[in-house]
Parts: C-alpha cells; structure tokens; sequence
C-alpha cells in the first residue's frame, strides 16, 4: 500500500473525484434502426390469438426449414477428429479458402485462395470491407430500402450514408440518375444487396451492367452484398455481380447463413474481385482488421470443404421450390385486399408490402399498421421505417404453409376492419 | 443505359477520374505486433533439425491436450437436436448468460444474466469493452510486457495506449508508482490481465487490493481480462479481481479458448460488475456494439450450460497439473543455462526468459537471439519486443514433455555456443 499513498502525494495529472463513466462517441452512434423502431411499438399481442411472427429473417424459426443432414456430419466429424479446435489465420481456415475458391471460381471472375477473407458472419464480412474502404468522414451510397446493418456499421465508423432509390414499381431496380446525384470526392463506395433484404427483388443482368457501368464512369469500388445468390424463382437468373466485369474491383459478400440455413453458425466470407491490382491496399487492410476478432468458428470452418462440396442440388432446390410456393401464394392472397400494394418477390425470403394509407381510416402510416396488426391479430411484420422506407412493411415468407395463410387471413381481415 | 448517360451529362460533384482505392486510416492503423515481428524474422528453420515451436498460445497445437469429451458431446447434441441453428440475441444465449451467471456469481460479485455479454472470443469481448469505455484520443493504461491485442484494438480505435511497468523481480506484479504516474484526466480506464500472458504471473490478494485502491482513488474503471482464470499452479490462489471489491467498476473478461483448450471455438464473454450503477450507459453501449457481428457460434454458445456446468473437475486438474510440472521442468532446466534470466511461472501457459545479452558475445538482442535459435536450433520462439519488453522471450510451455526437453537441450547448445 504505501507505494499508492506515496504516488498520490505526489502531483498526478488526474482532478477526477467522482465516478462518471459515460459510453463512448462510438457505442453511441452504433445503432440498430429495427431495434430502435420495434422496441418503441410498445404494443402486445392480441391474448385470443396465436402469435404468428413474420418479422424475423431467420428461415429456422419455424423448424421448417432444416439445415441439409450432410452439413451436421460434416461438422460432428471435424468434432470427432480433435483436430479443429485451435487458432486458425485471421482471414480464415486454408482449406476453406481452397474449396471457397474452387467451388465459386468462374472463368470471368477467378478467384484464388488469397481473394477470399472468412469472417464471423456475413455482417462481420460487412463491416470489414466497409472499415476497409471508408474513412470516417467520407460517405457510402447504401440502398433506400436495404438492409439496416448497413446503417449501423456505417455510422458506427462516423462515415456518412447517402440513400439512393429503389423503384418499387420497376422491380426494385436502382435508380440510376438518383444514385449518380449522390456521388462525390468523398465517396468512398457503393454498397448493392442482390437478391434484396427487404425486397425480395432480383436485378436483370441488363441492370448490374448498367450499374458496373456508372462505377466506371465514377471510379466507384462495390461492395456486393450476394448473401442471398442463387436463391431466385421461376425465371429469374442470378448473376454474381463480378461476373459482369473486367475493371470494377468489387468486393463481393456472402456465407453460409442463409443459404444453408445456419444464420446462428455466423460463417460469412468476403471475394475480393480485383483484376486490375486496383486493391492490394484494401487486402491489406482486411487482413489488418481480421485480426481484431479472428473470423469464424475452428469447426465450421473446417467442415466449409464438405458442406459447399457435398450438399446435394437437391437440397438448395428444395429451399428455392418452398420459397418459390410461398412466395406465389403470398402474392396471390395479399394482392386480394384492398389497401394494399403488393411487389411480388423474384427471390430471397422477403417481400414488400406498400400501405395505402389514403384508404385506411385510422391508420397513418407504417409503424401504426404494424402496431394495430400485432394489437388485433397477433401478426408481426417490419414497419418498412426500419428500412428507410415508410409506408410499407415487409413480411419474410419462410413460415409453414399453414401459418401465412391464417396470417393473411387475418390481415386481410384486419384491412377490411380498418379500411374506408 | 440512357438514365447513366443523361446522369454523366449532367454537373456531377465527383472529379476522380483513375481509379485510386486507398486502404482506410483505420485498417492501416489497426497493427499486430506479434506479425509485424515475426514476419520480419526472414529466417528459415535448420533443415537437419525437426522444427520444435515454442511461440504459438494454441494449446491444441501438439494434439497432447484436448478438450474434454463432454464439451464434445454437448456441441453434437445441439447439432442433432436441429434447434440451436438460428440467430441468438447479439448480447448472446439467454440459456448461456443463465449458466454462466449461476457458475461464476460470487457473494461478494454477485451476477445476473443481464450483466453478461456473449462474445466472438474473448478478442470480440476485448473489443467491446474497450470499445464502449473509450473514446478516440483518450488513453488507456495497459501492462508491458502485455499481451499485444490490447494496442492492436486500442490503436485501431485511435486510443492512446500507455504502458504501465510490470516488475519482473516481484513477480510481474504491476509498478503501481508507474501506472499512478501515466493517469490523467483522458484516461479512460485500466487493463489489468491476471494471470498473464506473456508472464505467467499471477498477482496476490493484497496486490489486487492495491490496485483497487488506486482505481477507486482515481476513479478509474477496469477491464480485468481473466482468460486464464483457475490456471495457476502450487500454492497461488487466483483472485477474480470483481471479489475483492464494492465500488470499482469492473468488466471481467474471459471465455471458453483456454481453460477448456477450444480457441478456435471463439466464445468469449463480459461480466459487468458494478454494484453501485456506474455502468449504466456502458450496458448499453456493450448491447448497441454487439449488434455489430451479432456475437458467438450458436451451437457453441447452446452449449455453454452443459460445457460449464457438467466438464468434470479431473478435467480441469489435469490441465493445471500438466501445466505446472511443465513449468517446474521448464524453470529447472533453462535455470541452467548460463545467459539466461528464468522467472518461474505461477500461472497460465507462458514463460518469460531474461536475456543477459551482455554475456553473448554475437547476439546483440531478444530478436536477434530468436532468429538465431531458429536458424540453428528450429526451436520457435517469440521475441519480448512483440509485448513492448525487448531482451526477453516468451514460451508456451504446452508442448509435450519430451518436445520441451529437446527444446531446452537445444537453448543450452545454443547459448553455450553464443556464450562469452
Ligand atoms: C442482406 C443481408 N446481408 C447480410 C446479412 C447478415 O448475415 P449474417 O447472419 O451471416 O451475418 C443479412 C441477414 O439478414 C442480410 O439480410
Ligand atoms: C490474455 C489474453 N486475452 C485474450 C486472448 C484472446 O482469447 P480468444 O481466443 O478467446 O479471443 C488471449 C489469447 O491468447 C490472451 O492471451
């Protein structure tokens, strides 16, 4: 002790007597829109009726939709070797980074071990390529609506988000003269999300050429948020975005959560697609800030080889074909109420729902459609406000069959009630 | 394509014309000691002499030490059940933080699930709570030699990191006379780290007292990273530092990685210890960051009852007694050795070994001596300059008993070799 009474009788530059402990700047700004927006509905179900939840993006709430059997052994072998519990490199497994590489390769985009980062979910993806290339200060062109971590890790590094358009009524497509009024110096890049959380949209090729050609015109670096890639219906054709280019240096977004049905096994991964050299400081970076936390887990990612090598076609098939049914008969049974405008989905879980306000009676907006929705049928649904985007909410359609339509049922039910 | 032309054609706020991506401010600020040092070591191993290393803080590295087959079993459980695959709350499992709240709450610090966080390892926890306690251009107090992460967080948020002396001729306990000295007014809070890594040191009661009294002179809050909690060897008894106070703010960090011999599992948590209320805005702050990746595997992180709750004590004894004779080996054989300044380890997996470079007659340094040792003898080990403490080395002493001795046959070599 008598160290300490000594050192405080000598002159400590500290004139701090009280305990005050404020967050930081930082933890301040980070913050979650959905979050924000739902725990301010201070609204509980309806006690009479079952909660039907269509908020969530999480394709295992219903246990429906079930992880394929190959994935689980896969990882109860890598358990079962002993041999994948220790630290692995920063920027993830070497024999995931192979089998990454072999399995997504194209002729138009090749890809090499070294292109491809893993991380901790395709959010901790997210936020290493966006901490990568953005400055705080600067902005980031981010979807209007999009996903809302995009927000939450932009402003959590002080960079600036520029909104621009969707279209709702051509598909969702970008709209391209609103986006370019948005760009200048400090535009430090634009982030796309194709197939679309909340829309439900998939983009024509015609319009990802018209996109990379923008980004050349402007030197802009993309960020492609792909997490949803091949998870299309009918017609629709995926295209990964780097396939579509020979100059734009885009770093591309994607992992195992949706797709496989394991958003809780938080594997996510970025492709750096960089033909030209034009990022060598950019990988650089990744694998600085990969550092910070590690990547993803010793046992998934060990057992990346087989799960991407050897989930039968069978299985995604069988996820787009359920997505696909729900999706039409999602479309089919809300396009019958009146008040609403429904945008029918081209791929992903998600869907869009535009609120006529105008032909409700004691409805304003959104956010009180939501309420008055989980008040009176126990349905839940995103106000569209949580996506930037008000008069709309979004519903996911990865629920049983059975559940959407006695959720519909009582939507449309609910829209009658309230409508003029 | 007509919408880009008429865009291009209109007055645009953006004058790049070459495409010139700069890696970000913070991801180039955003350093590992630890690889900086090593991977400017451009040595290659002795070809005749198996390579033997020493450097890496993976206690899986030699297959010798494996977790217990219970966490093994708990992980295919949760993967059989098909529930454990979906998104957890970003603070983490509730059933994880009920486990763990009833494991490790004390009379004196007592815990509730609410004042635990889950995290991506405890490098995703490190970051969150230095994160919420710190702002950029603010300092934080950190121990040299010190495990190198502390800078690479605090650095990459542009905190101030000053480093507080610890004592090698007392045990590694902290020069408090020192640390009192670097406090001021933007000093945001003090990282303690008990038992240690690089020292394998573990303070006493009355040591931990101490710094409780300057904390709470200063009014200081604490982050008390305790990965390896119970990992103490002989007579030393590990205080978590939360005991042995009522007033100093305490975030506790500390995880599955090393007691249970799962690094690469990445869980991590937080304890918030704050019995008078003082960290009320920092909750929040640790719950809107951790939004930010969303937290730790899910498989993992349903299995934390049963892993914390049900491994046997055997278990966690043999791991201590391997270590300890390990380190009584060490300690006997390298105390030999002429050149060198053993300090014997109480703790953890890791060994500080003084280098009396005077009495060398070509190794002018702690880099040199490791890149020599390579070069002649294949024994890896890392230079003290990656922890701020040249003319030191540290080794893990997890290896096998018969791969330390060669080692340790090899330093002798070496030394005598080297020696004046
Ligand atoms: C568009 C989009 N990107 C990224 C993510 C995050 O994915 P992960 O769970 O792998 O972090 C989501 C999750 O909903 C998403 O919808
Ligand atoms: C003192 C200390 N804290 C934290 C960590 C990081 O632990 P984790 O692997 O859980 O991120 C380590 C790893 O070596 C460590 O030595």
């Amino acid at each position: 002790m008598s160290s300490i009474q000594e050192s405080t009788s000598k002159v400590i530059a500290r004139t701090k007597t009280d305990w005050n402990i404020p967050a930081s700047i930082v933890s301040r700004r980070t913050i979650n829109p959905i979050r924000d927006v739902v725990f301010k509905m201070k609204v509980t179900p309806n006690p009479e009726k079952e909660e039907i939840s269509l908020a969530l993006g999480d394709p295992t709430l219903y246990g429906n939709l079930n992880v394929a059997e190959n994935c689980i052994d896969a990882v109860i072998t890598q358990l079962k070797s002993h041999k994948a519990n220790g630290y692995l490199p920063a920027v993830g497994a070497e024999s995931a980074r192979i089998a990454l590489a072999k399995k997504f390769s194209t002729k138009e985009a090749p890809l090499t071990p070294r292109d491809i980062v893993v991380a901790s979910g395709a959010s901790d993806a997210l936020g290493l390529a966006i901490g990568a290339l953005c400055n705080e200060g600067q902005n980031i062109l981010l979807p209007r609506p999009g996903f809302s971590l995009y927000q939450t890790i932009s402003e959590s590094k002080g960079i600036e988000c520029r909104y621009y358009n969707l279209l709702p009524d051509r598909n969702w497509e970008i709209d391209l003269d609103h986006l370019a009024s948005l760009i200048d110096d400090n535009t430090a890049c634009l982030l796309i999300n194709n197939p679309s959380n909340p829309c439900g949209s998939n983009f024509t090729r015609q319009h990802l050429e018209c996109i990379l050609t923008l980004c050349e015109i402007y030197k802009l670096p993309v960020i492609s948020d792909e997490i949803y890639e091949d998870m299309v219906f009918g017609d629709n054709i995926f295209y990964p975005l780097a396939n579509l280019s020979e100059t734009v240096p885009i770093l591309k977004i994607s992992g195992l959560a949706k797709r496989y049905l394991v958003p809780g096994w938080r594997v996510g991964w970025i492709f750096i697609h960089d033909r030209n050299n034009l990022l060598n400081e950019i990988r650089d970076g990744l694998a600085s800030l990969s550092n910070l936390i590690l990547g993803a887990n010793s046992l998934i990612q060990s057992a990346i080889p087989d799960i991407i090598m050897n989930t039968p076609q069978s299985f995604y098939d069988a996820t787009n074909r359920f997505l696909e049914e729900n999706a039409k008969l999602s479309a089919s049974f809300l396009k019958k109420i009146s008040g609403l405008h429904v945008i029918s989905p081209q791929g992903a879980m998600y869907m869009m729902i535009g609120i006529n306000v105008g032909e409700f009676k004691d409805i304003k907006n959104d956010v009180e459609f939501s309420e008055k929705l989980v008040q009176e049928e126990s349905v839940l649904c995103l106000p569209g406000k949580s996506f930037h985007y008000p008069n709309y909410v979004r519903i996911v359609i990865t629920a049983p069959v059975e559940k959407l339509k006695e959720a519909y049922q009582r939507i449309n039910e609910f829209c009658v009630r309230h409508h003029v």
